[in-house]
């Protein structure tokens, strides 16, 4: 199943707004084939490696075989034919499977199907990996709203603007690590204080050929963003407030960047920002297909989603360092505290030669998990 | 060395203000004998290790033997005998140093003694972790002030207080491992509204016989500590400025607690805490033979020391929520920015079957490092 899963890891980034699935053909230890479902609308994990299987080996030994596969089978056809048939085919008896099929409608049938033919099917092999990998899947199947993710690049004190304002937080690993994100997902959200401070491009920055860039997202209630800045293109949503003036619209328009007009929330808060109504958003975007959001601040924009509960998973890239309380805070006061869940941390290593007293010259640490409101 | 600087950590809590040294003396691989220095005053760990061998092997076996001491031996006779003549004696010819004495009169002294004799001697074995055994040590024999260890519990966004202030922030394991530094450090010092809000004892807590309480240390400019508090006893100093009224002062010394004045700073600062005078604080305190110092906050202390540059080193216990700004931070405004060099972090896990919602429930992390004040 560990093959399995770092197969399903090969399609991140391409499958959107499909899940990541992996699958791996076994007989007595050794790999006879693996695929992954590798692009949107392609073929699916469990039919490529059969169809690899099939090329090098003969029926006989493919049916001894164990398959296994990060998520339940699909049983319908949609953009490509359902697995289920050709797992039947194949005369597979042994499968195993990492998660069950997040949609309501399908959940189990694949399963039964393949008991109902005499197979014998173990559901929850790694289960908490393969959950991993179609989190956002989950999230946009069963609400029709994109999975959140809440990106901050903070100190250890939480601060998420360095006193040296011009100055990184974290290191190069770690943003190195944040473009991977960004390719993972189908957007990147953030306050248009920051596109106005930084002018950002928002794209990925990765080596390699494949390279998908996200939607960008500006959260711009009285449509300030100036039209000249980078990260306006014909890949960008403005999101502003109802009732914004027909020559600002025009000139942001003219960068091919779309206009999503919101209305405003019925409660209304102090911050102009606050007063769009998010609950709206998430369904628009949802209904535009976008099923992942990287939440990239600042402390406005994360304040305003925790205190909707809109947040789903936090990456919190973290500087071994102390800046106090002059600089920017991660967030303002929140109605919910937030716990992260199944928290997981990783080491973000300093680059080797790094100038001393530079963001690089140290270790980072990553902390994720999902995020419960208390 | 490994087990050299396990055996030294044995001695942890009882050579203050000694530092901490563990000897082995291995021959073909077999570990012949161990010792550590393990109480102030009490015999040196090369003495004993040599002491150990000399019962069970032949002086020729002895000789052939490899010593790997985490501390350069000493030369000069203290409370006990010199380690330098007794090693000279036993023959040995193959020593492994971890560090050198820090002692600037020391330093090298022995090293060149034994060269002189012609013994092969290596300096530097895992001398990172043999400098982290004497940190204490150096810092006090070096300037004559104790270390100080800054040591804060709080959440991922830097909070010290929960919203719901009577619980707690950091795990049971996280608690125990604070009651482990407080026992391996001479003393513990907080401020004064800690002591009013909270009562605490201030003593170790740990399982064992062998426990060593740390002196307190109380820091109250106007002496408002209630007399009744439980951290009052003979083993409590209470630090206040000059000018405080005879009434007061009685009340407090009659608990046993040591009143201990201070001249104010030259520069006033805006609160009454801040106008005491660190650096004779620290001063005094070396004085009195308190070498190592556990500082345990809030967020006005930790302000006050950060921008004299007065703590060494962080343990920073984090627990995995998020509080928001109504919370009490670690700091307010700094006049310094604080890099952790040499960053330690350790997972230190929720407790088993531990109430859902509850600090129990989530691991916690501990990152560690010296302080760089930039």
């Amino acid at each position: 199943m560990h093959l399995a899963i770092a197969e399903a890891k090969k399609g991140s980034g391409f499958v959107q707004i499909n899940p990541l699935v992996g699958a791996v053909l076994e007989s007595n230890g050794k790999v006879l084939a693996k695929g992954y479902h590798s692009r949107f609308g392609g073929p699916h994990a469990e039919a490529i490696a059969l169809k690899k299987a099939v090329k090098k080996y003969s029926k006989q030994e493919i049916a001894r075989a164990n398959l296994y596969v990060t998520l339940e089978p699909c049983t319908r056809r949609g953009k490509t034919l359902p697995c289920l048939p050709s797992i039947k085919q194949s005369g597979i008896k042994n499968i195993f499977i990492g998660t069950l099929d997040p949609n309501p409608g399908e959940q189990g049938r694949s399963i039964r199907a393949l008991r109902r033919i005499g197979c014998s099917v173990k559901v929850g092999i790694e289960q908490e990996e393969c959950d991993y990998l179609i989190r956002t899947f989950r999230k946009w199947i069963t609400t029709k709203k994109p999975f959140l993710l809440g990106k901050v690049g903070m100190s250890l004190d939480g601060k998420v603007t360095h006193p040296d304002e011009k100055r990184y937080i974290t290191n190069t690993l770690a943003r190195d690590r944040v473009h991977k994100l960004r390719q993972e997902f189908d957007a990147i959200m953030l306050g248009v204080n920051t596109v106005i401070r930084d002018d950002p491009e928002l794209t990925t920055r990765l080596p390699g050929k494949r390279v998908s860039h996200p939607m960008k997202i500006i959260l711009d209630s009285r449509l300030r963003v100036p039209s000249k800045s980078k990260a306006l293109d014909y890949n960008t949503i403005v999101v502003c407030l109802e009732g914004v003036t027909m020559k600002r619209k025009r000139s942001v328009a003219n960068t091919g960047a779309t206009i999503l007009e919101l209305p405003p929330e019925e409660k209304r808060g102090k911050q102009l920002f606050e007063q769009m109504n998010m609950q709206v958003l998430m369904k628009e975007l949802g209904r535009r297909k976008i099923s992942s959001v990287v939440l990239e601040g600042g402390s406005y924009v994360f304040t305003t989603f925790i205190n909707r509960q809109a947040i789903d998973e936090f990456y919190i890239f973290t500087a071994p360092q102390l800046f106090g309380a002059t600089s920017l805070p991660f967030t303002y006061a929140l109605q919910y505290t937030v716990s992260l869940q199944n928290m997981k941390v990783e080491l973000i290593p300093a680059s080797k030669g790094a100038e001393v007293g530079t963001a690089d010259d140290a270790d980072n640490l990553l902390v994720r998990g999902y995020a419960k409101y208390n």
